[in-house]
């Protein structure tokens, strides 16, 4: 699919893509967003000159400062608004007096991504984060209890998509600076109160809910995906000390609140349709509920997460949204079992995706086993040297990026990223 | 301190109390309220007409269908609101003109606390359950794995107040109806799915946030009483089977994700001063971040949980917001020790507020020994025979009253109340 748009090649917004977000530039206000190629198109200025056809109830919607608004109006609607905007945007576009040849509206409503500041896309009422990622469990069971399997650690593992509750006030937009948190550990079998020395990051793949259910409803497996707005990539950034003390009963809090990013561009699931590939098998029979009929419920989309340090890149790892043993739905259909109610904004997490091998370790907690060996990072520009980090360092920058290549063109993610500030 | 109104010795709401809450009236939209006596002041008409002094750029928020905004203004405007209300409300008050003698508008402002109906008082952002409750610990530590101390399970029990995050969009206002969860957990070593079978509540004491916080940056705990707007009581309540099967290594999470109540009533720090206590003693020295000068630092307020069931009233257990090791001001410090923002509206509660006794246990977990030993509840009308509980049975209603009692006259909170409806 081309557009008269132009498009590179490396590109990660190609016309099949389209992803949303909230951007502001120094003249105007935070307002929703489409990505194309090196542009971001301005769908307030869009709505506004009608060009986007009828809405009804929900025009006024993509004229706010969130996405909550309009990713409620559900999938029928956005997929018409995709249409809309791939017709107006194709290469032989019959509608090219609408935009394509409207100069004084394409000056008003394409404005360049190196223009533009990204913002939180959604408001979020609450965030999970999920534990399904296959060799992430395994391998992190046997550092946290030597010989240990995940089963005997979690005996319900692979009956049910295990999760906690994450902190949504501290959930930022990638480039937004964090700090190295303090917090109480021990160290050397001597309790300290100070700065995290075990900081970490985690690989992730997130959806945004579009529309929620009601308390005392649950949501069904096989409709579960229509309640999905699209996806992020996601840094859980963690602080392994502070957590491995504190979690022994309750699970993560102080080592996972400080700070969790995630990526500005929200890709929806129509663009993503290609790149379907079944979950990891689960090795027990699932109860009715978890049973989902789609059997490529996952998807397979490449994450690689690279550290800026000394003014060079390094590679850290290569992950795969594909390394889960449970769907987006049945998280979802798991989370509202018990009649607990999803609202429209909230964020829902994959966990870990590590793959097989260290160099598919989704965090430094597995890649190094626990700090005890040190991880030597390859880095892009082969002059320099490689680096070697046990845990992370002051300045330290991690970025996710990940993007899916199909014959329709690239569906890429933009990146996620976040540098570390010393503690205060 | 008397007032003109007549207010019951048996009133939860005296002048010195006046707790804020959200009302709605046949006629009315949901609007801020303050209680007293038998009656509900619609703030929203005060502030309308004047009556309730200069709030500066404040005035509007007392307009308002949540308390956030006004929640937000910080202690010194909260004060100069009471101290006003107490000074019109007075018996002998000097500016009787102003409302005692203005009969129009006290027929507007005066809403029988009967014909209201309370709706949940701020947007909550996120709602945070610590665990310190001391009895409950202890007690719950040998139900878990016989024999065991708490600090065996959790080695920072005494060192840090412990948490979990848990799910704000199941929080809901008093006479919010429940249903039984559904979800999965073993009976006689076979895993089934289905309606929980052990349900409880938990007796809990929780704040309000009024101002918060920014990422990166944390509340001392000296100052961090001046971040609470109020307090509510709590019930979490709590699927056991669906809990200890699930949360092994990430927390709770569905087993307690299906509801949670607070009374509706918002009572002030400043009505509770006379009421302060030392918390309970934790065995180990604390470090600089959580070390309070102020020793009174925990409140000392009888909860009373009962049971409605058949008609009658049982009693269930007398627990009191004493039991804690660490105060809301060291939970606040903690919280936000490594950089987590708290926002206006979060809630933060303090786990299960259990006392020594088999009759102050504040939870079915603790008071039937993990439901192997059922419990004879008392009834309040002693010519109806008592009634037994292992664990909640559909169409229970928990009822949880509290109520300080001092020379300004009593401060309760009325109720917090749920009534369990059978499983979807």
């Amino acid at each position: 699919m081309a557009s008269w748009i132009p498009i590179a090649e490396t590109s990660d917004f190609s016309l099949q893509n389209l992803p949303y977000g909230i951007f502001s530039t120094d003249n105007s206000d935070p307002r929703i967003g489409v990505a194309i190629g090196e542009y971001v198109i301005d769908l307030k200025i869009l709505a506004e000159e009608g060009v986007l056809g009828n809405l009804g109830s929900g025009g006024d919607t993509l004229k706010q400062s969130t996405l909550n608004a309009y990713a409620a109006l559900g999938k029928d609607v956005h997929s018409r608004v995709r249409q809309t905007l791939q017709r107006l945007l194709e290469k032989d576009t019959q509608s090219g007096d609408a935009l394509r040849d409207n100069q004084p509206l394409r000056d008003k409503a394409f404005v360049p991504l190196s223009n533009v500041r990204m913002h939180l896309p959604m408001v979020i009422g609450d965030y999970t984060d999920f534990f399904v990622g296959l060799h992430h469990a395994v391998t992190c069971a046997g550092l946290v209890k030597p010989g240990a399997t995940i089963e005997q650690l979690c005996p319900c593992f692979y009956n049910l998509p295990i999760a906690y509750n994450g902190r949504a006030s501290s959930v930022v937009v990638s480039e937004t600076p964090l700090h190295r948190p303090n917090g109480q550990f021990p160290v050397d079998g001597k309790l300290v109160s100070g700065p995290c020395r075990k900081l970490d990051f985690e690989v992730e793949f997130a959806c945004f809910i579009g529309r929620g259910n009601e308390l005392g409803t649950s949501i069904e497996v096989d409709s579960a995906e229509d309640h999905i707005f699209g996806f992020v990539l996601m840094n859980d950034w963690s602080a392994r000390d502070i957590q491995m003390y504190e979690a022994t009963l309750m699970g993560p809090f102080n080592g996972k609140s400080f700070c969790t990013t995630v990526s500005p561009w929200i890709v929806t699931p129509e663009a993503l349709e290609s790149f379907r590939v079944a979950p990891k098998k689960t090795p027990r029979e699932l109860p009715e509920y978890l049973v989902q009929k789609k059997e490529k419920s996952a998807y397979n989309i490449p994450i690689r997460a690279t550290l800026g340090a000394n003014g060079q890149r390094y590679r850290v790892a290569d992950c795969n949204t594909n390394n889960v043993i449970f769907s987006f739905a049945q998280m979802l259909a798991h989370h509202t079992r018990g009649g607990c109610p999803l609202r429209t904004g909230d964020l829902i997490a994959t966990g870990t995706l590590s793959g097989p091998e260290r160099e598919n370790a989704g965090c430094l907690l597995e890649q190094t086993r626990g700090g005890t060996e040190p991880y030597e990072m390859i880095a892009e520009n082969s002059a320099t040297g490689n680096v070697r980090r046990a845990y992370l360092e002051d300045n330290d920058v991690i970025t996710f990026t990940a993007r899916a290549s199909g014959r329709g063109g690239n569906v890429g993610f933009g990146s996620c990223a976040g540098k570390i500030l010393p503690a205060p």
